[in-house]
């Protein structure tokens, strides 16, 4: 696990180096924005997405200056989510990863428009030839992303996040609304190492099968840290969800279901990698991290 | 000019058919994202920049069901950007097209995410090959778009309006922050024509040309009319820039010269379209209609 953490850490690296070249500060007038993007998109976080993006492109040989390009602007667009979705009329929340969230440090204002900001920046940066000579995989790029995030995949759930306060779902519903929220986006980060690598079907379909599973079992893990993680490791406020009457994972399961229904997940999104042999292993690992990271 | 009042009409109704397809409601509990997406982006409104995009395919004999898909495209993302400039954080506004504004309809949350949903849906539209079978013309209008509307362009400039309101600003100030807030978006929605009907370098920085005169032909004609124009005619509060103490043309120009500059914006850009003969007659007149309407 160890050797992991520092495989992941030098990919954070990577991102970040990339994510802070494409958004330079300047003197313009409108810098703030500048400032706030940066702000909500380099404070961190342990980069699971872009991770995925490289580790996918990786197993098509992909070069790693065309895949850190998708992989920052995949993490645009979660971060772009993680601002608009601690605003005032949404969750209301005052702290991420252990800092002032995006409105309380630059005002609601600036908040909303860096979050619109960091969704247009993702895609002008998949269309950008610098992301790939072919015009076809750019284009795949754009069109896979905007599904992912959009009213079918993230905002999609984030709408049913919305809804879901007000009454009790049932596993199905949750299943649902936690696929669309987070699992569609962490299923884009690895189909795009594929796109990227202009994959066979097959390969395709493979990451996409992982990455469905790995999705789930990274929203029980959450759901779980929401129960028994620590505020301070975890960088946000817990209890969140029950004090919410929110159902998860957790409501609906119990933890210890729900632990074994993570693991189960996790085998079975290592299995749909067996066809890559040993350069899956860096996919795999990750999915062991994904259930035992403690924030 | 009734006559072109009928074609402004006739456009209008193409594009609101083809939204309206691009946004079927459906049964699924998060519905009422979609229904709100459809309730900004369906209410009427003059359609001037998709009328722009399809008049200038137009001008290549670009197939109009791609042309009307562009056209919507890019009107998502003005609607977008409305809904998202109407909230209590921005300039809460409770009107639009004589209509309570989105939030106020459907509460702060819905609304901040029907405008993200309106943005991503909108990339998705260009990259799909329904739009055009060249990947290279959809990858072209998603860097185009994105550009246009990202921190570079609108988002930027609706930054630099939140901070005019702090401070003073200049003419060449208020120009920039103008063009970008409004100019790049026009400007883009005639380049878009441009980049389907795959046109010449020439016939691209002539349309570039005109949509940059019209583009703040159009702010300026927009200051008059809040100073100027009827509450109900126009659909939306007046007198607003004034009540702010917002720099506008109008204030550092007065009114008459800023009507005549108006005019010469409008016939400059007029003059840059002479190269595609009558068949430029209907930009033409829509940059005559922009500095007449009453709303």
């Amino acid at each position: 696990m160890t050797d992991f953490l520092k495989t992941l850490g030098a990919a954070a690296e990577d991102v970040n180096l990339t994510l802070e070249r494409m958004l330079e500060m300047h003197d313009d007038p409108e810098a703030p924005l500048i400032e706030a993007m940066r702000y909500s998109v380099l404070d961190g976080g342990k980069r699971i997405r872009p991770f995925l993006t490289v580790a996918a492109a990786d197993l098509f040989n992909v070069d790693k200056k065309r895949s850190l390009r998708v992989a920052a602007a995949i993490e645009m667009v979660h971060c772009y989510s993680l601002v608009h979705d601690d605003l005032p009329a949404m969750d209301d929340d005052e702290l991420r990863r252990g800092q002032p969230t995006c409105h309380v440090k630059f005002g609601e204002a600036t908040a909303i428009l860096a979050g619109d900001a960091l969704l247009t920046k993702a895609f002008e940066v998949l269309a950008d030839d610098k992301t790939h000579t072919d015009p076809h995989v750019r284009s795949d790029l754009v069109l896979a992303l905007a599904r992912a995030a959009g009213p079918e995949g993230m905002v999609g759930g984030q709408m049913l996040d919305l809804i879901a306060e007000e009454g009790d779902l049932n596993m199905p519903e949750i299943t649902r609304l936690q696929r669309m929220k987070t699992g569609m986006l962490i299923a884009v980060s690895c189909e795009a190492g594929a796109i990227l690598g202009k994959a066979t079907d097959g390969a395709r379909h493979a990451l996409h099968a992982y990455a469905h599973d790995l999705g789930l079992a990274f929203q029980i893990a959450d759901d779980l840290l929401d129960v028994e993680g620590d505020e301070k490791t975890v960088g946000k406020k817990t209890g969140k969800d029950e004090e919410a009457g929110k159902a998860t994972f957790v409501s609906l399961l119990g933890v210890k279901r729900a632990r074994e229904q993570a693991r189960l997940l996790v085998d079975q999104a290592c299995e749909h990698l067996d066809l890559f042999g040993e350069k899956g292993d860096s996919l795999k690992n990750m999915a062991e991290f994904v259930i035992n990271r403690q924030a």
